[in-house]
């Protein structure tokens, strides 16, 4: 059921700007800018082409009648005519000064010409009823916006093109063919015929087995790309973490500060390295408590590096004489204990500072531990290198789709426990009523993911996420 | 000399929003935005109409050959030809999906294509060296960003579309004809003619000289009107102060809280009210001092006053004893004396707790006191009037010339100093020769303002102030 109403917002970002977007959405939009809007050179915007952009002003027609209307506004209005539109209906975006003031004023002109506030993600909402997109790909529209890195940006990019969505597709219209097949089995059940080809249907569903695997796995790296990788820093103070961050994070901002005016939003002690986002989680110090107080303090550096995909001991290697070497090789096995699986990197700082046999010494009691001078700006590479070596991105670099929602994360494993059902129920000789039951209930969850099949409080919840405007 | 290079920046708001606007100006802007961009129906931009709309993708062209070109988003691409366009020059406005790592994305490639950054305001610049708008009218363009309420944007708005630029040309045009007689008397002089008319001359400077004073006179509203109206609040704490800033602004608020989304930046202590801006200066209070520091809280008081164009002196009307309410007369004597010609309005606010009777005995000894209850939202409208009464609208609501601008100020005070030169040489029997160098020097000034007279620092001061892609 597709809305009536016609749905305004603004489209940037709030505050000042050079300019703003205005955008208007539905059946009546060009009729309500119509209202609000003259062209420069008297043109009349309901004659226009889709697709062509007009210069004018905002004026409000209600004021009173003898006077001259008040002038809101010089803007640019396009036209966008349904279906040639992102949300598939009539579209007129208003490309105005960029004050807040005048925002308001417009928005609010346009409201009391009819229009109605647009809702969170109501224009992609439209758009995804009209057909424009199917839902993982309106899903993915939200993650673009939201991406901060080379890695999330491209997976969201091969989402909201369809990649995900083609791959689930495909497989669901092979399913359904099966399935009609065995539903007119049941039509001809008294004549025991076998419309559906037993070993062709086996094989598919373990192609289908296969593929929801690999898509399930990669929900692992794709969830990490998409939030960051959590890496917990363990170490007492001064061991100079911050110069290291800063070490690390210098040379990536040096990249982004060559563009004025694109100023990011930097999030402390958040990196992206080679297009793949690192959050660093910072933990008190192992050692630094010596009392009742030094369990808690463990404690509390074990929770966190639960949190953590990584874990990175920084030590300072100045002031690593023997005793405190052995020490921090007894702290380092039971972390290895408490963690098996997780990965961890033994950092020693200040190495500029070492002689050659102090060095020698460390390298003996410690394995594989990771010489740098984070002021010096040495071994830098080396920690990038090994924190990218946690990060797998084989399936990103072969442009395999990778899952990164959560919600269709959850319709993946529901779709194979249900396809896993269906290769029991053949191999075992079900009768084709039950095993059609489990298909149907495998396509319902494949179509959860690309929205044949949904209800209203899942798209709620779905485009409550968005932002105001898109 | 108009620069040749292709500019490019963002000139939406930076920050994430569900879209942005890349802009690029110069000779070389569709070229360059051809080289990444892909028409979704394979349509070729540079052969495409002025004033349209293209859906298609941004694609890095400079992927190694064999591979795919990389892609950035979908992506909006409005074409504008020069002459018809803000700069005066070929523009491409980008309209991406609102990620500010896709922005940066964008920008840096287009960076790589040859496009150079912007510098702040450097399409305003341009759009006044290729002669889309006068300087006075480039000005506006940043008064209007920056307008926060209903006055100022009406004053910038006017600006912008050319009324004060029309009053001074039209004075100029006049005071040149005028110039090019007398010049032209200069070289007939030995024949002592005269085609210059004395008297309409004399009518004409009359003119200009009445014009120019009344522009000067509406800077003293213009530059409160843009700046807001400095009010300093005195009183002791506890008396109800953010209690009635909150009664004034709420109601303001709730106008501007119907729109989600358009989040305004407050300003503490900033109210709009009847679209007349008013910033409030906190102040010591005068009384809660005793001893030797006193003299140093009344003096700071006194300094915030002088700042203010209003004080409000706002009591507590429930501690207001016989003693105290004696004290207070005091003080309102010692401000008024000290700054005999500010407006004070003394607000007794909690009125709602007091009787009759000792209302009475309030009014009895303070002249024009004005009661109101800022919890119960009595008595504001009365301030706000009040408060809106010492404002001089007048030429607000004739829609008249009103100067905002610092710089138009000066040029129009020197102008006024050499037309009256002029006057007193007319008046005075000086000769054409001199009279012409007056004359001219008067035209400079009024040229100044449009920007007919102008030098690269002018320039350079004037757009420095503009945001980057404006």
């Amino acid at each position: 059921m597709i809305p009536q109403e016609t749905i305004v917002a603004l489209a940037t970002p709030s505050g000042a700007g050079a300019i703003a977007i205005i955008r208007l959405s539905g059946k009546d939009a060009i009729a309500i800018a119509a209202e609000v809007f003259q062209s420069v050179s008297g043109k009349d915007i309901t004659k226009q082409k889709t697709h062509t952009i007009h210069l004018g002003h905002i004026v409000d027609p209600s004021t009173s009648s003898g006077q001259v209307g008040k002038v809101y506004d010089q803007v640019l209005l396009s036209i966008f005519k349904g279906p040639n539109s992102y949300t598939g209906e009539n579209v007129i975006e208003i490309s105005c000064h960029g004050s807040t003031f005048i925002q308001q004023q417009i928005i609010q002109l346009l409201l009391r010409r009819g229009a109605k506030m647009a809702q969170a993600g109501e224009f992609t909402l439209r758009a995804f009823l009209n057909g424009k997109l199917d839902l993982s790909q309106a899903e993915a529209v939200a993650d673009l916006i939201a991406s901060d890195n080379e890695a999330s940006h491209q997976i969201a990019m091969q989402q909201m093109r369809g990649g995900f969505s083609n791959e689930i597709a495909k497989l669901r219209e092979e399913l359904l063919n099966f399935a009609s097949l065995i539903e007119l089995e049941l039509d001809f059940a008294e004549e025991d015929v076998e419309f559906a080809d037993r070993t062709q249907f086996h094989e598919l569903l373990e192609r289908i087995e296969f593929v929801l695997k690999r898509l399930i796995d990669s929900f692992a790296v794709g969830n990490v790309i998409k939030n960051g990788i959590p890496v917990a820093i363990v170490g007492e103070p001064n061991v100079g973490k911050s110069t290291l961050l800063n070490a690390l994070l210098n040379e990536e901002r040096a990249i982004v500060s060559d563009i004025a005016g694109t100023t990011r939003d930097t999030i402390e002690d958040e990196l992206v390295i080679d297009g793949i986002g690192f959050r660093f989680i910072d933990t008190a110090g192992i050692r630094e408590t010596k009392d009742v107080v030094e369990s808690i303090g463990i404690q509390k550096t074990f929770e966190k590096i639960e949190q953590a995909q990584v874990v990175l001991y920084l030590v300072d290697s100045v002031q690593c004489s023997e005793s405190s070497l052995n020490r921090l090789k007894i702290e380092i096995e039971k972390i290895k204990n408490k963690f098996p699986l997780k990965p961890l990197v033994v950092v020693a700082n200040k190495s500029d500072l070492l002689l050659a046999e102090q060095k020698n010494n460390i390298q003996a009691t410690i394995d594989n531990i990771l010489f740098l001078s984070a002021k010096q700006k040495e071994g830098i590479d080396e920690l990038k290198n090994t924190l990218l070596s946690f990060v797998n991105t084989g399936a990103l670099r072969n442009n395999e789709t990778i899952v990164t929602n959560t919600r269709h994360y959850d319709s993946l494993l529901k779709a194979l426990e249900e396809v896993q059902k269906v290769k029991w129920g053949l191999d075992s000789g079900l009768s084709s009523d039950l095993m059609a039951i489990d298909i149907r209930s495998a396509l319902h969850y494949f179509g959860e993911i690309t929205g044949e099949v949904t209800n209203d409080e899942l798209l709620g919840n779905i485009f409550a996420n968005f932002c105001i405007g898109k």
